[in-house]
């Protein structure tokens, strides 16, 4: 299913899918909001039987005509991407938050999210693995400079210094040391009072990807 | 919402909840097909409208009655525990693949799970955060034993060595040391052909949780 699938060009203004991440987009909302209700409803066995016949019906309408392998990552050529699928920031998977990275400058990157029920470990908390999932994501974006260049993920080191209640939590990141092949990045993952992941990534830039610095 | 919450202990038999489970299992496995479908479907606005519409109808058949928070984590007095909520292994949580932990002896674990297009990161492959998740959740898994004891993640450094194509992936961890307070846990993530990412893990048993080692 997955092999050959890379990075596909599309030859389209920005605006392009401006229709299909609106009505999209809403359907996601309301898949988020049904993975909530899935875990915290508390209605009875007949209840929730109709419910699923009902989104039965839903899902074979929306399955009549699907692409065959996942979503993939388009671009244009003014660098607009679309990765609607992503585990953390696609619009349209609703595993994802979704995370909004926003790139402060070169190099530096934060992002503020609500993780609710669905992002539960031990009991009241975030899973300390999505802790490393949104990490992961959010420093792999800050060696890419904010996709101006391509960069893999080498090694991840992560330290759990505090548990982290479910609610509001803040990401922040950014590039400790680049000399254009490999860049380190620390991040953290914490309340607004208290820092609960500190982690340090190692990106590697692919001998095929150009070496680019920070903001070319 | 999440001050105070803690392991519920609950004084019920083992298949107290096996309605619940069927019903909301149900319900839940219909979720993850919708997930899936609103990353994949190629329907067009309208129908992507009707169906939205239809999916609110559900969930405020479902918000009816909700718990006020999340699902939290109760147990019984055979040791059975409940975390339907849990973001790895609930299976009342979409988000979930949701991962099986199978417990081959003492300090030894694995998994084979399917990932699709939900758990996508770069095009066609799976996100390098997502395989962080699964692997943190099944080196906890194996540092308490099967949940003979309480620890807690202290450290976790992971080495990408390959890419990982969407599908069926595998998981195994063993402990390679132990002193009874800290555990040391390694474990990989792969195909049946390659490893793709290596991961040590150093797991804490808090002093307030007994020092009883593997098996106890």
């Amino acid at each position: 299913m997955t092999e050959g699938v890379t990075f596909e060009f599309l030859d389209v203004p920005d605006d392009h899918f401006a229709e299909d991440e609106e009505v999209y987009g809403g359907l996601a909302a309301e898949v988020r909001r049904l993975v909530d209700l899935t875990i915290r409803s508390r209605s009875g066995a007949a209840e929730v039987r109709t419910a699923t016949a009902r989104l039965r019906e839903v899902n074979d309408l929306l399955a009549r005509d699907t692409r065959p392998g996942p979503a993939g990552v388009a671009f244009n050529a003014t660098g607009r991407a679309w990765n609607w699928g992503n585990a953390v920031v696609g619009e349209r998977n609703a595993i994802a938050p979704p995370l909004v990275v926003e790139h402060d400058g070169p190099g530096e990157s934060r992002a503020t999210v609500h993780l609710g029920a669905a992002y539960e470990g031990p009991p009241g908390m975030v899973h300390g693995g999505v802790s490393a999932l949104l990490l992961d994501h959010l420093m792999g974006e800050t060696a890419s400079s904010g996709f101006t260049r391509v960069t893999m993920t080498g090694t991840l080191t992560l330290r759990y210094v505090a548990p982290l209640p479910l609610g509001e939590v803040r990401l922040a990141g950014r590039i400790t040391e680049d000399d254009g092949r490999k860049v380190l990045v620390t991040a953290t993952i914490g309340t607004a009072e208290q820092v609960a992941v500190e982690a340090t990534g190692l990106f590697i830039v692919p001998s095929w990807a150009g070496t680019n610095g920070p903001g070319n």
